[in-house]
């Protein structure tokens, strides 16, 4: 019986381990999860890669019988780097992060809607604040990228009675879109109380969110970005919300993480900083993808969410 | 023709007032505001009485005309003084504070899960905080109280997918409510993450969070109360929050309000007062309701939303 050799890359390599077991995946045998970055003989000899991309481009030259490697993120930049091999089958973790995505995206528009941060200087201060809070209802969020996503954005925007823009390269499949835009990123930005940015960071997308968009917004708009820190010209939206030309910023991810101590970002009162926390990858949504795929592969069937090397998602 | 004269008495009462002439209702004549308390022959003898039970309360005995009180409140206590006439037909707001309340509630909710407020005093440090949030999938939230804001509060829960635990009196009507309770309140609050008190404020719900209540909740969850303040037992509930035993509470209403300076709740730190602003009034919401309720007076149709005085809702 030919079966196959799994190594599991991971922070949270312990987890994963238990829930694949648990799994009993017909063929398969897991190796020790190695200590540090020299790999044993038998992690070397595996054909199936499960973890981090972080973790596992490091060893990538090492790994010579590695055929798929499916990353527990949605974003495998690490392994885009193009001085690595692109011989093998590279899947990421897509369809998952929705339901984290939207607590956090309308986590934080709610919390700028009901003042919350003021309202808790307020109470610090032993003061009663009836000041009125806004609503999100009959307010206009612009979605720059709509994939899984933002397709689950949407449909939250619509619980909440937003009206929603979309911002893609071509397709218009996400019914709880109102209006698509393609090319005129101005047109886009106009008329809208928040803009997310969820796209994936590719050459296409870097600095998409630019001085020119970040002027077309309402000056009451608060940018939102758990998406990727590349895709945002971070001079020209600390001069935005520093002119008070923008309200807020609420950003997960930076060019740079963590966040370098002198970067501007930290002296922006309107801005807020999550430490790319927006979207964990949790093992128990992470490790059915790995099953499924795991099944298409002894079946000889292809896998899903391969990565285009070349697109970069 | 006879008619029907209008008095509105709000403190928006020029917003109401533009709102109602804009509808152009038939045989309806409005008088002017009142200055102060001191009312006007014409607005004394006005049948239809629009505006808040806390202004209409004080001049009921000269308002010897009225036939007819729309509250722009869902909650009428100061009409409820037994003192005070009962010969009329009162109807409230109902219906029209879900959509807000459900802001309210799962922005604090989010607010709890994403450690916002934690997270905003490690950015005011300068400290990158990766510290993960958690999340409000498969979490379970308890509705004290299953009308129309409780069907709201459920539906939203749902999109969230929690699970959803119903106290009622009787009715079962509400489906996105996964378990109902009418009778054991410890076996209602076992397992809760999240209680959420929206009970009208009658004798039959004075008190209902009471330390017992209290008790049966989870230590890690958290108590949030957009209802009315006289629900709740505020000894108990800060005797609770103060040794730990509950994680935490958010609260919009109390017994007195403004709450006194000197109240205990101020010095409690796992404790959020958003000063009766959960789901404030707004002129384009309530004004449809009264638009509807007129129609159906010149049409000899009872109207909706009326108050039984003796149940108090």
């Amino acid at each position: 019986v030919s079966g196959h050799a799994l190594l599991i890359l991971s922070r949270h390599a312990p987890d994963y381990e238990r829930l694949i077991r648990a799994a009993a995946l017909p063929q398969l045998t897991i190796a020790a999860s190695p200590d540090g970055q020299r790999l044993s003989d038998t992690a070397a000899a595996c054909d199936v890669i499960f973890g981090e991309p972080s973790l596992i481009a490091p060893v990538l030259t090492q790994l010579r019988s590695a055929r798929w490697i499916q990353s527990t993120w949605a974003g495998v930049e690490p392994l885009l780097n193009p001085a690595l091999r692109r011989d093998y089958v590279l899947t990421n973790a897509r369809g998952v992060f929705g339901a984290l995505m939207c607590e956090y995206v309308f986590g934080y528009m709610l919390a700028h809607e009901r003042l919350m941060f003021a309202k808790r200087d307020a109470q610090r201060q032993g003061r009663w604040d009836p000041s009125p809070p806004g609503t999100l209802r009959g307010k206009q969020i612009g979605l720059l990228g709509v994939g899984t996503i933002g397709a689950a954005l949407a449909r939250t925007a619509k619980h909440f009675q937003m009206r929603v823009k979309g911002f893609t390269r071509s397709s218009e499949q996400c019914r709880d879109i109102d209006e698509y835009y393609h090319d005129d990123k101005t047109a886009f930005a106009r008329g809208l109380d928040y803009l997310v940015c969820i796209v994936p960071n590719t050459a296409a997308t870097r600095h998409l969110v630019d001085a020119a968009l970040l002027e077309a917004l309402p000056a009451h708009a608060v940018f939102i970005n758990p998406g990727r820190g590349a895709a945002v010209d971070e001079t020209a939206l600390a001069a935005a919300l520093t002119s008070g030309r923008l309200a807020g910023a609420v950003l997960d991810v930076f060019q740079t993480e963590p966040l370098p101590g002198d970067h501007p970002f930290w002296r922006i009162p309107t801005l807020i900083i999550t430490s790319h926390t927006a979207a964990l990858s949790a093992p128990a949504d992470i490790v059915p993808l790995f099953i499924d795929n795991y099944r298409r592969l002894i079946a000889d069937q292809p896998l899903r969410y391969q990565v285009d090397f070349d697109a970069g998602y």
